[in-house]
């Protein structure tokens, strides 16, 4: 067995493994539009027949939502078992008419190292799963089995808030549970160095409606004496933040540690460039708390964001309607030490206080997550950072994430593992938004990635 | 002559009229649905042909939509010449599954004085329209003639936003101009009160979008560090009101008289329920300026609403995205004393005045009228006023109006002449509603208040 051989096998074997994610591409598996259901039930029953023509004991597992797939391979008597995770449904693709092409016809674009392969899902996250499953095909391949034991665990509610998710893993936690996971649902630090996350944000979220007349009014016949719940709810709205770009929920930053020296140190070395990174997507001036750095903003720092807001005439022309109701759906990211229950309580009691007496508040289905450190002292870690950087250009480094993967969490508090969450995704890869790409040279160097951190996990080059 | 054989000959004569009435309620006279133009066109045709019964010189006028009927008739050497403006066209009937029965096919229901005329068009303009041509045949019937000059133009197009109202004036300005146009498309102030409406408000509308990132931004990646415009969106419209129910922009309230004494005192002995009012609505709470009575909110107040706000994701479940715009339909009424310009000026100045630099706003396409505010020291107001006292269980009273009745404002700025507002509708004739309804007392004592009018306006009891 050799390392080497098996990256060449990587090398030669590309297009294959590009066709193969362009297969699963093509299945439109938005999980959180039931019309989209039995597209997720396609997706998860194609991800169940590749894990077995590796010879993994793979099956889809139904859940109340969409289906959860798993499957297992054994190793060598005495390697470790390691999980990988991923999740095979992808966002909606409103709105459509900022697509340059379908957004499930996916197109391999441009020349050289530069390809991108385009289409909802190549990074978010088909693309980064199929790293992981291609590394281990190049190994069964080179080397007739897997160099440790591993259990696949790929979901199909992450884009919608995972509903089932926690419930199936404490019933088959025995089934699951392995040494560690490893979670490739993150990207690179930059284009040339890859990165361990062992920081995420936990996520709170609410959608409310505030509802005042018991239907639409004429605003000529009742504007100046009925209230109009569009005001009641932007003032809702606009008062979650002071002018210097705080939360001012009472109690918000309680408990937040600051950020200690040495991962101050270590963030002030990566010399993030916040000009350049806002300037990509025609900003220019961080909108969080005065006084933070760029990276504490989106890595250590709370966060509140209202996701969407409606209500009243919103189509061509104009319409004097003074409606019976309006509606938001607002988020808070969370960070150490932070309690979703709380966050969320505040909240509602900043709705409730700020009521008119002839307005009600309809709260929605609030989801919750706590924020997520990991412990690197774990020698894993290090482990896959050294193989991590003799893949890439640059040394791997560990850093944070602003977004939620609460899996992460699920892994800690269901099963007791740590887990380590590797990707090879790009600032630039349009996850969530029209146009999603995943670059060619991310889906092969993350194949490479992981058939050197297989190697490394296991004891090292074979 | 005797206005009171004038009077006695309508009440002889009321089963007639209502048949007449009828027949026009039976043509489904649509405006805004291109389906029902040779509907419309019928409607126009009946109108010619029953101003012709009565001995006019009138005809259907082409314009690029539906026709205008203009009708003509002499009275005395010396009487003064009135201008009569009603509307045969009526709204669409959907829900057609909410009517008790064919929309189209008019019923006579109840008993006695409860009795109704139910129909699309029975309130909403057809039943007030024929007030006034039934008060004119009796008048012909019992005397021979008018007693004075009179030019009847009724409409079309009333219902989808009189395209071709101001060109026609233009256009027949010489052939319409008379010394005071009679608008029969209001209502009763209560079941025993007429009324004048002597003051109607502008209106300023305008829709803005605030443009921030390029694209739709992943709230996870970029929440935090990234402008939200829907946060800058909410600030701006929160900003709109102070705690005290004031609109905020500079110089709004500039120039608005005080209202009168004498008109507070009148508006004051309305003993206006502004509790039952917003409590057939599911409201409690005047929600207008502090310290200002509730008619005065309605009627001599202006306001600014918001009537539509939308941004980011708003279908079901959650997106966790930071959109790259968010979007406000924005509607001011106006009072006396008020420009819509300035206001409208003053609007894009507060907009602009809180975007951050990395946010951009895009305004649509503003539409502004004016107040219309009448004279009422002309003594054809009182004299009128008088009449209708003489009719009704209870004095005539001069209101306000909250919404706008643009063609008041033409005949001002066009021809150059007064209007006053009289009808006969109630609050629960469920106009632009299913089962639309005119009280049968409101036709028959419309038609005797028009009577009474003539007479007075003529110079007084014959």
């Amino acid at each position: 067995m050799s390392l080497d051989q098996t990256l060449s096998r990587v090398d030669e074997t590309l297009d294959a493994a590009v066709a193969r994610l362009c297969d699963l591409l093509r299945i439109p598996s938005i999980s959180t539009d039931p019309a989209f259901a039995n597209d997720c039930k396609a997706a998860a029953d194609w991800l169940v027949q590749d894990l077995q023509s590796l010879g993994a004991d793979a099956r889809a597992i139904e859940t109340p939502g969409h289906p959860m797939v798993v499957g297992h391979m054994d190793g060598p008597s005495g390697s470790p078992h390691l999980l990988f995770y991923g999740h095979y449904d992808v966002q909606p693709v409103d709105p459509l008419n900022l697509w340059d092409a379908d957004p499930f016809d996916p197109q391999i674009i441009g020349s050289g190292e530069d390809r991108i392969i385009r289409a909802r899902g190549a990074a978010d996250d088909k693309g980064q799963l199929m790293t992981f499953v291609e590394a281990c095909r190049a190994w069964i391949a080179q080397n007739g089995a897997l160099p440790c034991k591993i259990t696949f665990m790929f979901e199909g509610e992450e884009e919608s808030g995972s509903p089932s998710l926690q419930p199936f893993m404490r019933d088959f936690a025995d089934e699951l549970r392995a040494d560690i996971a490893l979670i490739c649902d993150t990207g690179l630090y930059d284009h040339d160095t890859p990165a361990i996350t062992t920081m995420l944000r936990g996520l709170v979220s609410e959608e409310i409606t505030i509802h005042a007349a018991n239907k639409d009014l004429h605003s000529g016949l009742f504007g100046g004496l009925a209230m109009n719940p569009i005001r009641v709810l932007t003032q809702i709205l606009a008062d979650l933040h002071d002018d210097q770009g705080r939360v001012t929920l009472p109690g918000f930053y309680d408990g937040i540690p600051d950020l200690p020296a040495d991962q101050r140190a270590a963030w002030d070395a990566l010399n993030f460039d916040a000009g350049a990174f806002l300037g990509a997507v025609g900003l220019s001036q961080p909108a969080g708390e005065a006084g933070r750095l760029p990276l504490e903003m989106l890595w250590s720092r709370p966060t509140c964001d209202v996701n969407g807001v409606w209500g009243g005439y919103t189509g061509a022309g104009f319409k004097t309607v003074l409606p019976a109701e309006a509606h938001a759906k607002v988020s808070f990211r969370l960070v150490d030490g932070q309690d979703p229950d709380q966050v969320h309580q505040a909240f509602m009691d900043h709705v409730t206080s700020r009521l008119p007496s002839d307005c009600r508040v309809e709260f929605g289905k609030s989801k919750g997550s706590p924020a997520c450190v990991m412990q690197t002292s774990d020698p894993k870690f290090d482990a896959a950072r050294a193989a991590l950087s003799a893949e890439w250009p640059k040394p791997a480094q560990y850093i944070g994430i602003g977004g939620s993967i609460p899996i992460a969490g699920y892994f800690k508090t269901i099963l007791d593992m740590d887990a380590m969450l590797i990707g090879f995704g790009k600032e630039d890869d349009q996850i969530h938004s029209p146009n999603e790409k995943y670059d060619l040279r991310s889906f092969h160097k993350g194949i490479r990635s992981w058939v050197r951190i297989l190697d490394a996990l296991s004891g090292g080059s074979k």
